[in-house]
């Protein structure tokens, strides 16, 4: 228990932060955070007696909405309700008011309030879409004391910033089951966020039934694929959320599935065309010059839109290298023919193309930004994903794209995949300091987190996603005024853990690798191990791509670890504090970490061994004699010449990476052996 | 780590039964036991260069099957595996032949032969079933040492006693989705269970989309149903697995869902129809005298039937108490007409006439065993469930079904839902001493683990199947002298974790349940309590089935509590080993456990109180009270009469139930109190 006297000692220490943008946000967890919250001295009690009216046209989205509501609250608080459903009289002490069924798009009003007093609740939107947002506001409101769980007074006035608040999922270079995406919807609802983006094919697979051309499932897809009746359920699904659905087909490039179906469509004749196996950019590309393409394309088109109701068709177009372009003989001289100059104004024709395409589907044609070249019409939507890394500006196209008149959204800065922690997405601000007119400010729609899957099974996708999505939510909903990152923080732990009640796995699914990477014996050194290491960051875990295959083993040590590492994060907090000032407080804090630390490898070294467990027998043992030395040093202000040499041979290996993960307090390790080698040494 | 130390030494003290019955059965950690397994010193390494051939006809089962052993074995050991799929050359380390594909059905010969040596590993069957069993069992042959994870040498020739081994899902109750179903069913075919019995109608709910007569998923469901898709999809599923989906359609009894939605149909023309919300049995039945009566249910069985390939069909027929038929004049005026003498006759008649509609489409009749009257004909399939609770003798109807020339299926003795220990199910031998014929014995097909669904929800349901029920199926696969407890607990151990690698949240959603009571605080303390703990048994948790509701909450403690509790099963074996020989040892193991709940309270009183846990701590503190006292008093072999007051007193409050559970030491505490006045009293 002396850590959670040291936790509540440390949330005195760094409190006083937290007061920066609104007082009141170290009061309420909720996230994202709204746009207007007033408090008043009420307490609405949760007892048996709670019940929902909803006074509007009836909307399945919010009985949905509200019978889920009362589902939570009920096992949430312990609270047996006698009305489990939404009453049919109006007399219900949650009232539920909206003046119309939203369609879902661009244009949809989001906006409620939410008044809490003692005895009612009242909930006011323009559309059904705002009461959903308002529900899960107030479920977030949930407060309790000794003896009775309470909604506090409130009266919250919110509506969203952007309008396109996405995540993305790449369902292609690991399948993800319904439930998976079930469940993540109920995830995104629960943070406001409202598109979800489904990139359904790329070289590891097509993931989507087709009946017109059924080898894309057939031979495409090693079974793994989402039957037509199981889009629309999903579909459905988010739509009962309040989230929009825009599918991905990936065209011309990302297209080896596709053509290891149908190998006529492919720009190499010659080429074997199989499913991937590994990551990267493969050269299989659609040939842009073949009228069968487009009518492949066009066929395949009209028998998917219509399970997607959305305006808007994503047809990727990243990542073409057109290598197998430039070494056809028949597509350069087409080039020539069409004065096409580039491969980049051959795939221009080819995007143009599908435009007109999509456009008598009645869908709009949305494109990562590679498809933004001067020729193409403005009614595309450009989807920025590179930045300074792929060699554009910092801030990628965004702005660039609005001024030019296009539609855009955001996801560079929001690659969650590249497991960089939750302030990095945090912080980025979509637009800045630039001005813009009132049309070019429209065209900036949101942003998307994007889930790329190379790296993912089931079994891990959750804790990759979650909960550092809800801060990119936050971003995406909240005033830009909101950015103070350690109150975010604060609010994301409850948040994190309440994902649990949807059924998302990321905090539980630690331990069901833990148990199997140790064949079931006591997992509490590698738990302690897993709080201070992080999975290799910006895809340093695969390098080139060709360490794993989609079948290769994710139940690894680094698939138990996560971004922002609980302790690690206290752990690295305390030390930059303490380099600012060496307080009694700080300083046994830090004690507390490295004596937990040092006797860690005790512990870990009685496991039997097994070729999983014995990779980090090197990394658990020379943290232990690192913290060992470090705190005897810290504890009784002297350090040895041996203790120094033991301990910077220690460190050294510790800086290495072990098993695809890296020890987030290295640094930090390594400032306090300088701090002990300048302050305490004594020979 | 003192407890592993303990465990070591109980291990020890416990390991000499566990060769009763075959000196293998602790080498291995296998379920259900194999007919015969000869060992050989050949080790199989698990390399990067395991491959799988398939050598026979095309098989999508066996295929599947090979797939999936290679994903769990490259996630269990790490494996870099460089085939992810079965090979298309012969040449692979794994070979599979078998002689034929099955139909699954109750002459599905399951039987396989399996061989495993330094360079390659055979497995045969005369069905491809066959060989979907031997993969499972190779999969748990997996053993490890420090650098190597590998296939110890053996030949294993099995088959299974019994053809039916069963689990009944009840989803009526508690709706539980596609992927609840699924993932047990994967659960299912690692323990070699062939039969799903799908239980998809009762009193709270019609789970299944009828087009014909669509009210009953509109006005009967709450919108929890299976689509047909997902209905085809499952039963597709199941069949890859080697699993035989039972539909059953409950009535005439169990129907206030069906009436809901079609009251023209029941026997009681005034009764006010509705989904019921309560646990029980209920009055509203079907009228069993009207055309139209069994115009629907033709109808209904017409457009379902088609749904389900298997032979068998389950028409219910139980807990009829026929009080609306007594109360209905017409009713009482047809059983005259007809010579009907009673209602059970009248269910005769009814039962008859569905008998003849299922023939129609080709189905057998099977029924809860209230079907079994003298009319009934022989070619209905006898559901035995009712035993010496019920009036019955012990073993009920299966014998006396088998002997009146009924097929039959025992589920008496495995109603899991009763919530009693793995012995008492693992213990029930079907046959008995009973001399039968050679046919009489080919009518008892085998049994069915039946998990009704009152009390549990898609968190829950894992914990309450798994993993008693791996118990069950090893009861009806194996010898009949396969029958050493505590040899089948220690295998069960493994089994119970390997279940995780397939999704079963039986083990992980414990701490869910316990950071949503805690909400989010440290639950070691409810860790050490939920361990001796269980919920109540035998229904004593829903008296007269109205203190829950369908929507009342189930993520309270005593959901977080699991039947044969870990460190209550430990103790318990300990004090009873204690009672026979007084052993330092065992007095060590003793104080082990009472300082570990001497000291808990210390923890638990530092949670911030909600009304969740404030219920426990009554059980918390005198818990801690009493294990004080009684560690003092066998450490230093002395009490005083304070003392032994005090301790008398907390035992007497640890007696009541606390929250819907019990404490599972309560007997050996109160022993230990005694021995300790008898042996120890000082003043």
């Amino acid at each position: 228990m002396k850590k959670i006297i040291f936790l509540i000692l440390l949330t005195g220490l760094f409190g006083v932060l937290s007061f920066a943008q609104s007082p009141m946000s170290s009061t309420y967890d909720l996230m994202p955070w709204p746009k207007e919250i007033k408090k008043n001295s009420a307490k609405f009690i949760i007892n048996s007696d709670v019940t929902i009216s909803i006074n509007s046209e009836y909307s399945e989205r919010v009985r949905n909405a509200a019978i889920n509501f009362l589902r939570r609250l009920s096992q949430r608080t312990g609270v047996f309700l006698k009305e489990g459903f939404p009453k049919k009289n109006k007399d219900a002490t949650i009232q539920i008011t909206y003046e119309s069924i939203a369609k879902l798009d661009v244009n949809c009003d989001e906006s409620y309030t939410l008044e809490v007093s003692n005895s009612y609740i009242k909930i006011a939107s323009k559309t059904d879409i705002g009461s959903l947002r308002a529900l899960q506001t107030l479920l977030q409101l949930t407060k309790n004391n000794d003896t009775s769980y309470y909604f506090p007074g409130v009266i919250i006035n919110d509506t969203p910033r952007f309008i396109w608040r996405g995540l993305m999922i790449d369902v292609s270079r690991h399948f993800q089951p319904v439930e998976v995406i079930k469940r993540n919807l109920n995830a995104m609802a629960s943070v406001k966020m409202n598109v979800f983006h489904w990139h359904l094919t790329d070289d590891q697979g097509f993931r989507i039934e087709s009946k017109t051309y059924p080898k894309l499932q057939e031979l495409a897809s090693d079974g793994l694929y989402y039957t037509q009746a199981q889009i629309k359920d999903i579909v459905v699904y988010a739509d009962n959320l309040g989230i929009r659905v825009i599918p991905e087909i990936d065209v011309p490039g990302h297209a080896s599935a596709i053509l290891s179906a149908y190998p006529e469509l492919g720009s190499n004749a010659d080429y074997n065309y199989s499913i991937e196996r590994y990551s990267g950019v493969f050269d299989p590309t659609l040939n842009p010059t073949l009228d069968i393409t487009y009518e492949f394309l066009e066929n395949l088109f009209k028998e998917i839109t219509p399970l997607f109701p959305d305006d808007y068709f994503h047809i990727g177009g990243d990542e073409n290298e057109g290598k197998h372009w430039s070494e056809n003989k028949s597509i350069s001289k087409f080039k020539a023919e069409h004065n096409l100059k580039t491969n980049h104004d051959l795939q221009t024709y080819f995007n143009i193309k599908l435009e007109k395409i999509l456009k008598k589907q009645g869908k709009q044609l949305m494109g990562w930004d590679e498809i933004m070249t001067p020729d193409m019409p403005t009614t595309a939507v450009i989807h920025s994903w590179r930045g300074e890394n792929e060699g554009l500006p910092n801030g990628g196209s965004l702005i660039s794209a609005a001024k030019q008149g296009y539609q855009t959204v955001l996801s560079n800065g929001f690659y969650i995949d590249r497991m960089l922690p939750v302030e990095h997405h945090y912080t980025i601000e979509p637009i800045g300091n630039i001005e813009l007119t009132h049309e070019e400010r429209k065209r900036i729609l949101g942003g998307e987190a994007t889930m790329w899957s190379e790296l993912v099974t089931p079994q891990t996708i959750d804790s990759r996603i979650w909960p550092r999505t809800a801060a990119i939510a936050e971003r995406l909903w909240s005033s830009r005024t909101v950015t103070d990152v350690d109150n975010m923080k604060t609010r994301l732990k409850t948040i994190s853990f309440q994902l649990e009640e949807l059924d998302i796995t990321h905090i539980r699914n630690r331990d069901v690798i833990l148990r199997s990477m140790t064949n079931n014996q006591d997992i509490s050194s590698l738990i302690t191990l897993s709080k201070i290491c992080e999975p290799l960051k910006i895809y340093a875990r695969n390098k080139d791509g060709i360490e794993y295959k989609t079948y290769s083993p994710y139940a690894l040590f680094a698939d138990a670890c996560v971004v922002d590492a609980e302790d690690a994060s206290t752990f690295n907090s305390v030390v930059s504090n303490y380099k600012k000032e060496q307080t009694p407080a700080l300083s046994d804090a830090i004690l507390y970490y490295l004596r937990n630390w040092s006797t860690n490898y005790s512990n870990f070294s009685k496991l039997r061994m097994n070729p999983k467990i014995s990779t980090l027998q090197p990394l658990s043992q020379n943290l232990s004699i690192a913290s060992n030395i470090l705190h005897n040093s810290i504890k009784n202000h002297n350090i040895s010449s041996n203790e120094l040499e033991e301990l910077k041979h220690a460190i050294a290996i510790l800086k290495q990476e072990f098993v695809d993960i890296e020890l987030a307090i290295i640094n930090n390790l390594e400032w306090l052996t300088g701090h002990c080698e300048t302050n305490f040494k004594i020979n």
